[in-house]
C-alpha cells in the first residue's frame, strides 16, 4: 500500500506528457499575491469570489451561478449531481475522462450510473442519446437524465457549435440535461474562435465544468450553473463533495485573472499553435503521419517503432494507440508554456 | 438555488471570525513561486512531493506515507475510509467538525457511520470508546472500528500526550484504529511544546489529517498514514474522493515550506500567544470572564450582552454559547497573522 | 468472518425476545396459497398489487401510492430517500431503530445524515425540530429536510394524534417533510383506537413505512407515499435499493390479507392485550414495578436481580436498562400469537 | 411520479414473458407451512437456517458460508461488496443483468465500478479479463478486483466447466476474485448434468449468488461465500444492504426445500425441457429459425413480422433483437411450471 501513485522519473523529460505538467502563469501567481492582503471571509464571502460571480453572469447570463472547486473530477461530479436525481444516469463517450480516469468518483461519490457509448472520435452524436431513451420509465434501468460532453475531447477533437446545439436540442427535447466537461474548454473556444459562452450557454448547456488548471492556473476549476432551473443544490453538493475551499479567495483570484482578462485565450491559443507547429514538424519526418487533425493542443503522430523508441528514451510520452499499419501512435500534448526550443528538441530526437 | 453560500459582509471586520480568514505566509507564496520552474510530472511525480515524503518519514517513521489533499474535510474522509471497512463506524465527539461541519461528507462520500458521544469539553475519554463496544459483532449495528480525535478541539481544548496515549491504547486493545483530525495540530504541538510526532505517531495514532491551511498555507492539507498495517488503499481512496491534485507540486511545496522548516511552529505559537493576550485583555474588562482556559488560538469570553452587541456591530463574531448567567459567550479566533493592533482595536470596541 | 450473525440458542425460549419471533398468521399463509395460481406479471403487474393499491387509496387518499418492500429497514431507507435531496438530513430520536439498528443503511445506502436528538421516552417534541433549524441554509451542515417519527416507539410509547399533528405542523411550517417509521403502526392504531389513516395521512405524514412482518406477515412491508408532492421517484429508489420483488404478488397478497381485512387490528390488539396482562401479572410479584405504561406490546419490568436471572436462564430476554435502584429493567415483547399459557409460564419462572 | 412500475395488462398472457411469472412450487409452500410452528429466533438463529448452513457446507465445502437474501440484485450487490475493496471494480459482460437491470444498485449501493465488456453471446472470455488489467496500480482507474459471470447468461448461453475453470484461473492468477451471478444456476447445472458445486466451488468461484426465486421459490436467494479468504464482512454487508430478513426461517425454509432435495434439479430440467420442445415446435413453422441453441430455459426464435405480431397480440413477449434478415427475434422463457398445453397454445397462435 505504500506505493506512491506516480514514480518520479527525473531522467525523462515530462514536457509533452500532458498539459498538466505545466507551471502557473506568472499573472496568476501575481494575482495570488495581490489577493493576499488582509483578513477575508472564508468560503466565498470575499471580494475575489464576488468579482468572479460578476464575470460569470456577464459571460453566461444573469441567471448563472459559479462555484470554484479544486479539480476537474470535482467539477464534473459536483455538476452532474446537481443535474441528476438519485436515480439518474448520464450518457457519455466510452472514452470520456469521467468514465476512465476519475477512479469511479462519479459512481462512488455521486452514486451515478454512467451510460458509456462507443465513439470513433470521442464525440457523441444525437443518435447516442436516442439509443438510450428506451430506458426512460423502465424501472429496472438507471434513468438517463443527462448527457455529458467533453470539449475538447480526450482524442483532441472538437464539437462545432452546430453539433453542440443539435446535441443539446436532442437532449432537452427528451427531458435530459446537458453537462460539458470543459477541462480544456479554453483550447476549444480558442480553436473555434468563439467566446466561452459561444460553446456553452449559447448552445444550451445547463452546467459546465470550467477548466483552468491545465491552462495556466495553479489548482482551480469551477462549476458554472448556466441553467438553475435544471441544476439544483450545487452549493450543498460542493460542500459534501469536499470541494469547498476555506480560503476561497485564492481559487477565485486564479479564475478572475484567467477569465476576467484575455489570458485564457492567449494561453490556449499558444498551446494550440505549438501543437500545430509540432504536428507539422513531425509530419515532415520520414514515416510520420498525423492521425486526426490537430485542432487543439494534442498531437497524435503515427511513427515508425524506432522513432517512438527514441522519443520514449528521452521523454515521458504515452503510446495512445496502434495504427492499422502496426506502428505506434503517440499522444504529445502542448501547453500554455511550451517553447519553440522544446518543440525543436523533441523533433530533433524524433529525427534521430 | 442561486443563493451564494456566504454573504459578503464587507462592513464587518472578519479578523476574529475564524483562523481561515488569514492570508498566506509570505514564505509559502515564495515557495510556490520557487516551485514554478519547468515541467514537472503531475499527480505526485515531482520533486516537492518527493521532499515531502522524505520529511514525513523523518517525522513520523520510515513506514509513514503522506498524501497531499486540498482541504480538511478531504483529509478526514480519505483518512477514515482507509481505516474503516465498508461496515465500519467511527466514534467521535458530538461536537466534532466531522460530525457537524462537513455537510455529511463522511456519510455521503465515505459511507461511514459516525457514533457521536456527548462531551463537556470536546474531548473524548476512554469510557467513550468502551461505551460503544457492545456493538462489536452485533450485526444490526455499524461496527465501531475507529476513534477520531480532534487536536486541538473545536472548543479550544487540548489532549495531553498521556490522554492521547491512553485513548490510543484503549482503542487498539479493542481492535479499533485511531484517527487524528489535526486541522489545528500545529497549534496543539506548539502549546504542548512537542514535536508533531510527539502527539501523533508517538502516541499510537494510525492516520493523521495534517492541517496546514489554517496555519498559513493557501490550500493544502495531507493525509499521513502512520500505520500502513491498519490503513489501506489511501492512494486510490484519495483519487476517487476527488482529492488528488494534478499539479501536486504546488500542494507539496506549501507543506514542505511549512513543515520542513520551523514555520509551522512560529505561526502556531504566534496565533496561540495572540489569543492568550486577547484573553487577558478582555478578562481585565468589567463583567468579562474567559470560559475554559485559552491554551491554543481560540478565546471564549463570556461578557455582558451590551459588550457582545458592540463587538458584533463591528466584527463578524460567533456567539458560541450562553453562559449559566445568561450572558453570551463569543468565540474569537486568532491566527498566524493577527497583530497587536488588531487585538487593541477589538478590546477598545469591547470596552466601549 | 465465518461467524453466523445470531447463535442458535435452542435451549432458551425466544417467545418474548421480540415480536419478530412470531410465525405467520394462518390467514396470510392461506392468502399466499390463494395467490399461487397461474402466471402473473412480475414487479407489481399482478392482481394482488392492484388490490393493494386500491386499498391504499381508500385508506390514505386517492393520491396515495404504495410500494411493497421486503423489510422495515428497506421501507425506511426507500421512504426517506424519496423525501430528501442529496444534501438532506432527517431528524430522529437518538433511540430510533433507523439510528441504531439498521447497520447504517440510511447513511450507506441512502447517503443520508441523521440528526439524532436525545429523548427521554423515545418521542420527539416540536422543540427537537426547531432546535435543528439553525442549520438551514448553512452550507457546512447537512440540511434538515425531514423528521422521522417511530410509532409506536422503541420504548413502547405512543404519540397521540394531537402530538403527531403538532409535529407535522411544525415540520411543514419550516419546509420539512414527515416520515413515520410504522414497523408497529398497527399496535399503535389499535392502542389509540384509530384507523391507520388516523395517525398517518390525517395528521399530515408525507410518507409511511407500513409494517406488517411483526404483526403476522411472513416478510412484507410497504412504503406508502401519502403526499406525492413531497416524495419523488419512489419506484426508482425502491429498485436501486434492492427492494423490488420479482414475484411481487406474494408480497402484496400478505399486505392485502392483513390490511384489507381487520386482521391487522385483531393481531395488534391481541399482542397489546397480552402485554397488558403480562405487565399486571408481573407487577403483582414482590419487587417488580413496570416502568412506563404498557400501552402497546412491550413491557419493561424493573425487577430484582435474582428474578431477572431466573428469567434469563429460561428465556432469551434483553436487559434494556438499569433502574435508579440498580435493578435491571427487562424488555419483554408480546406478539399476535402470544398465548395465555406462555404468559403464565413466564410469570411462574419469574415468581421462582 | 404516481406511475406504477408495471402496467397490469390482464388481457395479455404473461406465461412466456419471464421465468419469474411462475408461481411457487407446492413443496415450497408446504415447507413454509411446516416452518410456521412456534417462536423462533429471528435473523438466522433458527433451525431452518441451521439446516441450510449444513447443506451449504456439504455442497460447497466446510469453509462455505451461506446468507439468505431477498432477491437477486441483493445477492449480487452483497456478494460483490464482500469481494471488492472500496476502490475496486468488477469486470462484466455489457449484457449482464448487473449492468443493465439493477437500477445501478451496484454503483449506488455498493459504490462499485462495473467494467462492461462487449460480448457476442453474453459470455466473457479470459481475454476480457486481461484486457482490463492495465488499470491495475494506475491510480486514475478503478481497480479491477473481480470478474462477475452470469450462468446461464442473459442470452440463454452456458459456460462449460472448462470455460469457467479457465476464467477463474485467469482471474486468480492476476489477483482478481470470481463472482457468479447464479440467478439461473439450477438451469445451468441441470443442462450441464453437474452438481451445483460442479460449476461453482469446483471451478474456483469465490462467491455465488444462488438463485431460487425463478426456479420455484416465493422470494429467496442466497449469497454463498465459497472462499472466505477473499470475501469479507458478508454478514455486515447483508445487513446494511437491507437484505437481512427478520423471520429468516421462512427464507431458509424455501432454500432448504429447494436445494436440500432434488427439487431444484427437477424444476430446472422441466423448464429446460419445455424450452427445448418449444424451440422445436416453433422451428417447424414456416419462416422460423431458432437463434443460438436452446440449452436452458430461454428460446430466441427469429420469425416473420406477422407471426411476431400475432404472438404479441396474445402474449406479453419481448422483442429481443432484430435479425440480419430484418425479422424480429423474440425471447420466450419457460419455467418450472410451464405445461405442454401452454406450449401448444403458443405455437398455435404463432402458426396463425
Amino acid at each position: 500500500m505504500g506505493k506512491q501513485p506516480v514514480e518520479a522519473t527525473e531522467q525523462l523529460d515530462a514536457s509533452f506528457a500532458s498539459d498538466n505538467v505545466a507551471g502557473v502563469s506568472p499573472e496568476i501567481l501575481q494575482a495570488l499575491t495581490a489577493a493576499n492582503t488582509e483578513s477575508a471571509l472564508p468560503y466565498g464571502g470575499d471580494l475575489q469570489t464576488s468579482a468572479l460571480t460578476d464575470w460569470a453572469k456577464s459571460e453566461f447570463g444573469a441567471q448563472a451561478e459559479i462555484y470554484p472547486v479544486f479539480n476537474g473530477t470535482g467539477a464534473n461530479v459536483v455538476g452532474l449531481q446537481g443535474l441528476l436525481d438519485r436515480w439518474g444516469a448520464a450518457i457519455c463517450s466510452v472514452q470520456a475522462h469521467v468514465n476512465n480516469d476519475e477512479g469511479a468518483a462519479p459512481e462512488r461519490v455521486g452514486a451515478l450510473k454512467l451510460l458509456p457509448r462507443p465513439t470513433v472520435d470521442g464525440k457523441l452524436r444525437p443518435a447516442d442519446i436516442t439509443a438510450e431513451l428506451s430506458a426512460l420509465g423502465f424501472v429496472h434501468a438507471a434513468q438517463p437524465q443527462a448527457v455529458t460532453l467533453t470539449q475538447s475531447t480526450e482524442l483532441g477533437t472538437l464539437y462545432s457549435r452546430d453539433e453542440l446545439a443539435e446535441l443539446a436540442e436532442t437532449a432537452h427535447s427528451h427531458g435530459l440535461g446537458v453537462h460539458i466537461d470543459g477541462a480544456r474548454i479554453s483550447n476549444a473556444a480558442a480553436a473555434l474562435g468563439t467566446s466561452l459562452a459561444g460553446i456553452t450557454s449559447e448552445i444550451g448547456a445547463d452546467v459546465l465544468s470550467l477548466g483552468a488548471t491545465k491552462n495556466g492556473a495553479l489548482a482551480a476549476e469551477a462549476v458554472v450553473v448556466i441553467n438553475p432551473d435544471r441544476v439544483r443544490g450545487t452549493e450543498f453538493i460542493r460542500k459534501f463533495s469536499m470541494q469547498l475551499a476555506s480560503k476561497q479567495r485564492f481559487l477565485s483570484a486564479q479564475l478572475v485573472e484567467l477569465f476576467g482578462t484575455e489570458l485564457w485565450r492567449r494561453n490556449a491559443e499558444h498551446a494550440n499553435a505549438q501543437a500545430a507547429k509540432l504536428g507539422q514538424a513531425l509530419a515532415a519526418l520520414e514515416g510520420v503521419s498525423i492521425t486526426g487533425s490537430t485542432v487543439v493542443n494534442a498531437v497524435f503522430p503515427e511513427m515508425p517503432q524506432e522513432m517512438a523508441a527514441r522519443i520514449q528514451s528521452a521523454y515521458l510520452a504515452h503510446v495512445w494507440d496502434t495504427a492499422p499499419s502496426g506502428n505506434p501512435v503517440l499522444r504529445l500534448m502542448c501547453n500554455w508554456q511550451t517553447t519553440d526550443a522544446q518543440l525543436d528538441a523533441l523533433v530533433a530526437v524524433a529525427a534521430g
